[in-house]
């Protein structure tokens, strides 16, 4: 089940990128599990891995190619994170970037591997060897919807959006999938990003432009605060747009980019979310009027987190109680109660650190039982703020998790 | 439900501390909701309150009283926690001081309230001035019980220790209450804790030896990682036992009665964690061989918090994926997964950071279907460690939350 997602649209093609997938038998699904994402020469490629320093065989190779040469090919898999898998495991997906290369004909260190699925097992080298040529000969331009069915594990639907802007006088496109089910599966690993724009940007610009937009939005994501062992999430620009590369902050088309890529990784974002697990609200927690964003930042994801506030979301429950409790005990420099003010959904729950006197319960009952809660605390004593998007805790977030290798 | 948690021992009369409960109508069950706990003028009172920046109107008044005079009596209710009161809470709490103060003869300063219950509704005085005469006529040195029963609030089951034992020459006595399921409730509030020994300590050393004690108990059990707004846990030394006080640490008593203290304390808070809202385990999450205590202390309380780990022990899943993915996001400062090991119940799952050649899927679920899980992480990287204890995440965690309110 997922929360208010919309259809996945048309996947447009990307000039200078071409895609392949199919059913190489890795997953126990009978469905496609293997995907290559090939570029061309001229484009500029930047990355974002999991923090986490338990991090799978693909995150260690795919590091040490990138810092080697430019990559050509990404080559994804779903069914087998190749994660706990030690000194074998890195072997095992350089294996696989060797095959893909000699059947490109790139260089092996120009190939990014990327693994989503279970921990713990090896992964099975020789049906990537057999898949691989079927894949590769089935490569083209409007590859991406295949792709983004082909990277799923326990995602509900395919998730991806693309959109055409003017970048000065050219039009360009921005496409991008995603995989996930909210960040939160270390087992059936991982929330994986794949976008890509025939924009020219150089190299130095793209990456801190991918930092800054992986910032605001994936990074703004929860459902329960776990993070893989494999997130990953990669950008490509081909530069085959006819225009000159866009190569500082200062040049014009620089923040219609920026902008683009910030709605296209938001709404990527947020659709994690929707699909996340067992979730039936969707809910953006919004902390204004903060001393620092990272005030706002860690009492947002504070509530985020929150077991007593995400259950009280499932039971549509205005506990406002719970809500302040965290407020309370968040990690947080500069607070004082008596200038919190709490809205859901427009209806004010808490004014001045005490339930608002225009509350009824039926109000607060009201704005909990939609389906989209955004809750909105202000802190009143500064001027900074964030968005964090999350789900409640229901039944089935327990029953997915607790059954998942039954 | 509780975890494997035995029946309440005889709790043994603390002398120059009597009690008395009564059912004043607070709370809306036909029980008793209402406690007073006396002591000798000889009594020295240290009090550790929640660290909780949104914390209710008995703390603030308490905290005031401490500062003022050596406290006489505390008066705890159930069934309303005078939290998010306002300025009228405050006020309502010192009314019920001054209640108990011309009841017993006592300075209103004198008198520490503590509360737990719903948040959010005034302090119904008038029931405790009505409750107050009964509860004052009723009191006697072996009202423990009664009053473990009356502070219980969602609590299955009334929770207490004691014990007897020698400090130097002299026998002397330690009794302890406690409610909570497991100080995650900032609606219906609160762990509160009473514990009294007839001992003569010196109260700068009680202050030190209550932060110590608590620190390694109270504040090592963890639910879900909320903390309420009235938690409190109160340590009172009589004198009356024929003794002379001790004064400092280098008494040689000093450490009988700290180790006596500590497992005292580690009993009432384990009793928490088995009473734990939804709990069909009882968790002690250990961490061993970290290289500062604030890493094992992080780490551990990483693992309890887990959503991923603790559904994976609901479901009795050895899913070591999800205990090692912990390891690698946990704020530590020194970390080598080539060098993690871990085991649960003596079966090692993870050695140098990979599965244990040594373990079997069959081995690690018997393991994990254990009512009481002990998982040991060994980092490898220095000498310190920590226990937490903590439960598992059932469908009836989200069942009671979800519906607390309904």
């Amino acid at each position: 089940m997922s929360v208010g997602l919309p259809e996945i649209p048309d996947l447009l093609p990307v000039p200078g990128v071409s895609l392949g997938s199919t059913n190489a038998g890795i997953s126990n699904r009978d469905r496609d599990d293997l995907a290559l994402i090939k570029c061309a020469p001229s484009t500029a490629t930047t990355v974002v891995f999991t923090q986490n320093r338990f991090c799978a065989a693909p995150v260690v190779l795919a590091k040490q190619h990138l810092n080697l040469c430019a990559p050509r090919v990404l080559v994804v898999n779903s069914g087998n994170a190749n994660a706990g898998t030690g000194a074998q495991g890195v072997d095992a997906a350089a294996r696989v970037c060797g095959f893909v290369a000699s059947g490109l004909g790139v260089a092996t260190e120009s190939v990014l591997p990327f693994s989503t699925g279970v921990i713990g097992q090896a992964l099975p080298v020789a049906k990537f060897e057999q898949g691989l040529p079927r894949c590769i000969k089935g490569m083209r331009e409007d590859g991406w919807l295949a792709a983004a069915r082909a990277i799923m594990t326990t995602d509900t639907v395919p998730k991806g959006v693309s959109r055409r802007f003017l970048l000065g006088q050219t039009e360009v496109t921005l496409t991008g999938i995603v995989k996930g089910s909210g960040m939160i599966r270390p087992n059936m690993a991982t929330m994986l990003g794949f976008v890509a724009t025939d924009a020219g940007v150089a190299r130095p610009l793209l990456d801190a432009l991918l930092q800054r937009v992986v910032g605001v939005t994936f990074n703004r994501i929860t459902v329960d605060g776990d993070t893989s062992t494999n997130d990953a999430c990669a950008l490509l620009a081909t530069g085959r747009a006819d225009m000159p590369a866009i190569e500082n902050e200062d040049d014009a088309r620089f923040s219609v980019l920026a902008q683009n890529l910030e709605d296209t990784f938001s709404e990527l974002a947020q659709a994690l979310v929707r699909d996340g697990e067992g979730a039936t609200k969707f809910v953006t927690v919004e902390v204004a009027g903060a001393a620092t964003e990272r005030d706002a930042e860690s009492l947002a994801f504070a509530v985020a987190h929150s077991p007593l506030v995400k259950t009280a979301l499932f039971a549509s429950d205005p506990n406002w109680g719970r809500i302040l409790a965290v407020v309370g005990r968040a990690d947080v420099t500069r607070l004082d109660i008596g200038r919190v003010d709490i809205l859901v959904n427009d209806v004010q729950i808490v004014a001045a650190g005490e339930p608002s006197p225009t509350y009824s319960e039926q109000a607060g009952q009201r704005a909990m039982s939609a389906a989209e809660i955004h809750i909105v605390i202000t802190l009143g004593v500064g001027n900074e703020g964030v968005k964090v998007w999350t789900t409640d805790l229901s039944y089935d977030y327990v029953k997915i998790n607790a059954e998942y290798r039954t």
